[in-house]
This record gives C-alpha cells, sequence and structure tokens, in this order.
C-alpha cells in the first residue's frame, strides 16, 4: 500500500505568485494533484465541472456545510466556494499529494480541521516589489491596489500560524523549497509510527 | 548578516550506514561542517588536535561537564567524548550548518539542551539487512553482531523521540532527504518572526 500522500496549502498574498508557483511546482511533481473547488457561481465560458470546479446549486452546497463536508468555505461577493474533503481524503489514501491554493482564513481553517495538512505561507520578496507587482499589472485601479497591498498587511499576521514561509524571489528556488518541504514531511517520525526493521 | 545555521544530529544504529550517509552529505553541502568531538583519549597516529578530536585531559573534561560547556558527553569503556557547545554555536550564528553524527542517547541530550535541533533517525532498509551489513563487515565475532542488533533494536525504541526518519536504502536518496531537511527547517515560520515586508 502507498504511504499517505501529503496535504499542502499554499496561501499568501494577492500578488506573491500563488498562481505561478502552483502551476510550476505541479509540472515539477506528477504525485502533486491540485484540489478541485466546489462553488455555487456559475460556470464561465471554457470551465467544465470537476475540473475547474465542481458547480453546485446553493441548497447543495449548504447541505455540504451542514453535514461537515468541507475543509474550508467561504463567502465571496454573494457566491460560496469551498474545498471538499472526500476527494482530499480519497487522493491522500491513495498516496497523492494534494495542493490546495487558498487564501489564509481558508488555510487556517484546514489546519483545523485537518492538523496534519502542511501549510506554506508565499511571501514576495519585499513590499515595494508587492507593490510593483500589483501595479505592474494594470488591471487594477490605484485604489484596488492600495486595497491589496493593505490586505496583505493583515494576511501577514497570520504567518507565525503557518508551517513553513517560502519567498518568491525567484519562480524556481520558491518550487525547490516548497518540494524540499514534501520531502522532509514524508520523512517526519509520526509517519514510522508502524516502522519495524 | 547571515541567516543561523541548522544544527542537525545524525543517528542510528550500528551498520545504518551514519559514516557513510555523513560523508556524502558533507560533500554536497557545502555549508555543512562536522562537529568535532572533545575526548579525553589519547590521540593515534595521524589524529590532529581540533581536526579529529579535542584531545583534552581527564581534568579539562571534567570542568568542562561542570561548566555546562558540552551539548552531550558520555563515557565509553573508561574514556569520555563529548560535543563543546561553544564552536556549534559560532558555527551557527554565522550561518554555517553544522551535522553531530552521535548515538541515540546524545541525541536526546542535545535536544534537551537545544531544541531547535533538528534529530533525523538513519534507518537500514530492513532487518536481515542489518544483520547482512553488520556480519559482512568481518571485522566482528558473532557474538558482538548478536549485541549490535540487540542495541540497534533498543535504540529503535527512542525512534519516535527523533523529527525525522530516513531509510538508507540508497545513500544518495538518503543524501537527498536529509538535505531536503535542511531546507525545510530553514524555512519553518519560527525563522521568519523578524520578516517585515
Amino acid at each position: 500500500m502507498a504511504a499517505r500522500g501529503v496535504l499542502v496549502v499554499l496561501s499568501g498574498p494577492s500578488g506573491a505568485g500563488k498562481g505561478t508557483v502552483s502551476q510550476a511546482l505541479l509540472q515539477a511533481e506528477p504525485n502533486l494533484t491540485l484540489s478541485v473547488s466546489a462553488t455555487t457561481r456559475p460556470p464561465r465560458s471554457g470551465e467544465t465541472d470537476g475540473v475547474s470546479y465542481y458547480f453546485v446549486s446553493r441548497e447543495k452546497f449548504s447541505m455540504m456545510i451542514d453535514g461537515d463536508e468541507f475543509l474550508e468555505w467561504a463567502g465571496v461577493y454573494g457566491d460560496f466556494y469551498g474545498t471538499p474533503r472526500l476527494p482530499v481524503e480519497e487522493a491522500l489514501a491513495q498516496g497523492k499529494d494534494v495542493l490546495l491554493e487558498i487564501d489564509v482564513q481558508g488555510g487556517l481553517q484546514v489546519k483545523n480541521k485537518f492538523p496534519e495538512a502542511v501549510l506554506i505561507f508565499l511571501l514576495p520578496p519585499s513590499w515595494p516589489e508587492l507593490a510593483a507587482r500589483l501595479t505592474g499589472r494594470g488591471s487594477e485601479p490605484p485604489e484596488e491596489v492600495q486595497k491589496r497591498l493593505q490586505w496583505a498587511k493583515r494576511e501577514l499576521q497570520s504567518l507565525p500560524l503557518y508551517d513553513y514561509a517560502v519567498i518568491n524571489d525567484r519562480v524556481e528556488k520558491a518550487v525547490e523549497q516548497i518540494r524540499a518541504v514534501i520531502t522532509a514531511e514524508k520523512c517526519r517520525t509520526e509517519r514510522f509510527s508502524d516502522f519495524k526493521i
């Protein structure tokens, strides 16, 4: 039987580069699979149910909350998003590692429900760099950039509640550090309680 | 200023391959330095003071114990061996990682005095393999092999008190896992308490 996989939660402020790092990490780690969220928002063109998201009704989402079927969930602008527990459990039991790319509040919810989760905080190299990245996108008006910077400051206050921090100054280095964390977590003696020589 | 180094304790039963793995690890990690023990036994030919060991008198060793100058020490067949704290502290402060290759009792003493130490237990791939390795050396009489196997069983009972376990089925794999542990430990959020963006 394969050894149980590791649940990796990757969080960090908008502009830290979570998406880029996640994609590079999934490329580098064939045993790592991205968790698919459930949402009540309608599918956009090109989105496939069970791949982009599990698209569910508000009634179904509500029932899933009541049944404690989420590792974490949140409401955003009137829609709901959550991480269903069952597919994560199944993947881990098969020995797959699972990646959740969620915000800090979600990460802390997961740790609460699932203490074995490994929480990694992705940090921008510096404050000016974060501001430059958010401004450089050009897609956000200046007030929105300011709001995200303020939000980043708030999120950073939860850094000590995370297990690991990785500074994203170079994507390859950040990916290498996250891979090292996964390897190291598999070497924890807690995972050797059945070990007999 | 360089970030503080990591103190790595590598232990494991006789025959697990600590020496081979340590040497390969030191080759692969230029930032890692092997701690030099102090001993009361006289130097053998070819041994240099401060390189192989710090050779000290019994009086000096005794004073060092009284002054709490050891991270761990033990008496073996009438001679004393110990890890002086000061050189380790200096190396860590300079950002060097330090490797201690010591037995399980010593490792647990270190953890007690120095909770930030990272304890890694090197495991043989299997019991028959351990027996084969100990017998295969040909240098030990069968009673001595049996004694070491019994001792290995006792040491293994302390596995849960260690932080990590690495199975030495292939030296390169064991080295890679230990390197991942060092990288991961440097990403622990405890080490980011001064982080400001």
